[in-house]
């Protein structure tokens, strides 16, 4: 009779913030390979790039000239996936053609002038500033919209056009489906327990450690015990907060600590620009609280501001994980454990291999 | 006072099979585009290839050796992502760290002997052989696991690691994700209508037309209202049938030639090889029945036997949809309606371009 073992045997792990279940199959992540590779992005580039629509002084295709911006620069963007100003959709009276009109913005923010920096290049100074345009500008865009997404998708396998540092803000007059899905979860355990669990899984990982990446005095990140990607991580602070608006000073600057030695530690992974997905999840509006801003009075107790990473690199800088076929039509599976993940990423530098190099 | 118009304003459409909302961006197809582009696939192949491990007569790395297979060839999977006696997980009291054990097997199934053909450009009697193995296959691993993913993973942007045609099969002892989810949404739409979720969508699709790519005498592919993917598609047919097994002669014939005729019309679109991930979804076994075959006895009347195409491509062979940032963070967003998508598809013909050119 064989005893059960993680590493050795098939399993499910639950997402209790998605209410989905994992699967993991760690015997697989030794099957060879010789599927499409991706471009590894190890290319030096130049500190400005004159035809770059992100870099300063430069001339966008909407006609709108960049400023000479030194820290962080937030732009309209010029092919927005959606209008401030579009109409309601009729209602429908059959279940099965559903339509909503929505109503929302998409902004650009430019993370440097610098061209040729990314996250872990930055100055902890520049991540600073980077938080606090994350929030000013969701705080801005919550007074119109429930709801705010801020994210990067980071490398060319992340579908990300431009290698200028940015990221997107997204303002919806919907919740979208993630965060409504993630709402109804925190507050049903809030209810059934009585506590946060984004708070309650902080603790606990902390006591166990198996999953920790990066620690520093207020933030934690984990590759969470029901990770999806092969290295996705959750980042998140140590005491209740609600929304980034929330976090004092020594808060935010140890948030520019965290990001920069996680982003690091990918980077140092396979020796590239590590490709990623990353974004901010925090309590909704729930309320557009309009110009005149009358108060939320939503509760939003339930709610833990965090961060997800989601990077599809498996193998090496070039072998990714690809969620097609069996993860598409039926469930998401992994070739590797959270624990197994986590280890390897603890395991090199939190200092980035360029500027050990240097 | 602008009215609402699908192909002008933002929305959002109603998936009643998954119970999630995905982002309609219309005016958004025109951006530029300077990001990664995918290798298109239009190399010849020839018929045989000595290193192809799914060749007829070839060795594989497991040392097994493939019989000279005239039709379809079936094995198991020598990377399987399920193992068929691994042990259950010790049971936890803590709602975040939920694990399960599970069983089940993977097998790779071989379209035809022929490593140089895809789906649509084998002949109908070969895919009426492809159809029969699907069904055999199912019923098979239906009496031991509740369910069973036959699915074919294609091309390269699909992290398929092999041009030979072939599609896979893994069992499950488990509900996946996927299955779970439309049974709720299936079984719940069954009991407020008294009617089938899906008969009466391919109803209403067979009235009206503007999302129908290929209509055949017994089956319908549409580009569903609620798609996800550019050129999304459900193919599904006319009459009540749960799993495949209950297809007639005449219905497994009209079936290939529905295949043949939407596949072609993929591969026309763009002049390529069009990659996608293809599933089938149908009712559930729920009750492994065990080698003495004890009748499974859930009602299953909710169910409708369809398949799910998922091609990632957006704008030609090489430019592809990434589900990245917002669609992994917030929502699935997409850049033109299903009625466009369903228009492009009609607009080309459904005789395979290769098969004029000869
Ligand atoms: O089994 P394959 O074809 O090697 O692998 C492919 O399909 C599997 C099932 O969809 C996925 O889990 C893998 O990520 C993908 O690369
Ligand atoms: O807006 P971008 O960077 O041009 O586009 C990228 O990010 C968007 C938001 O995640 C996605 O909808 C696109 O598919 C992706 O290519």
């Amino acid at each position: 009779h064989t005893e059960f073992n993680p590493v050795d045997h098939p399993h499910r792990r639950y997402n209790p913030l998605t209410g989905q279940w994992v699967l993991v199959s760690p015997h697989r992540a030794k099957r060879p390979w010789s599927g499409q590779d991706e471009k590894a992005s190890t290319e030096a580039l130049p500190a400005y790039d004159s035809g770059c629509f992100l870099c300063p002084t430069n001339t966008r295709v909407s006609g709108d000239v960049n400023p000479d911006y030194a820290g962080t620069y937030v732009f309209n963007n010029d092919f927005a996936a959606l209008m401030t100003d579009s109409p309601d959709a009729p209602p429908s009276d059959n279940p099965l053609f559903k339509t909503q009109g929505v109503r929302g913005l998409s902004r650009v923010i430019c993370f440097s002038p610098d061209h040729s920096k990314t996250l872990p290049e930055l100055s902890l100074e520049s991540l600073r500033g980077v938080i606090d345009t994350w929030d000013t500008q969701i705080e801005e865009l919550g007074k119109e919209y429930v709801w705010v997404q801020a994210f990067e998708n980071k490398g060319e396998a992340m579908g990300c056009s431009q290698p200028h540092p940015h990221g997107q803000i997204w303002a919806n007059s919907f919740l979208p489906n993630e965060i409504e899905r993630k709402d109804h979860n925190l507050k049903t355990y809030y209810q059934a327990h009585g506590t946060n669990l984004l708070l309650d899984y902080v603790q606990a990982e902390m006591q166990d450690g198996a999953r920790t990446v990066v620690e520093t005095e207020h933030w934690l990140a984990v590759v969470p015990y029901w990770a999806a990607w092969p290295f996705e991580t959750l980042l998140l602070p140590k005491t209740h907060i609600r929304r980034m608006s929330e976090l004092n000073a020594a808060q935010r600057d140890d948030l520019a600590l965290a990001l920069k030695k996680l982003t690091s530690r990918y980077d140092n992974l396979f020796q590239c620009a590590f490709p990623y997905s990353m974004g901010w999840h925090y309590a909704p509006f729930f309320e557009a609280n309009g110009p005149e801003g009358k108060p939320n009075t939503h509760n939003t107790d339930h709610w833990q501001l965090h961060a997800l990473f989601y990077p599809p690199l498996l193998r090496s800088a070039t072998i990714r994980k690809f969620m097609v076929g069996y993860e598409m039509l039926a469930e998401t599976q992994r070739d590797l454990t959270a624990e197994q993940a986590a280890q390897r990423l603890r395991d090199v530098s939190d200092v980035h291999y360029k500027a050990v190099d240097a």
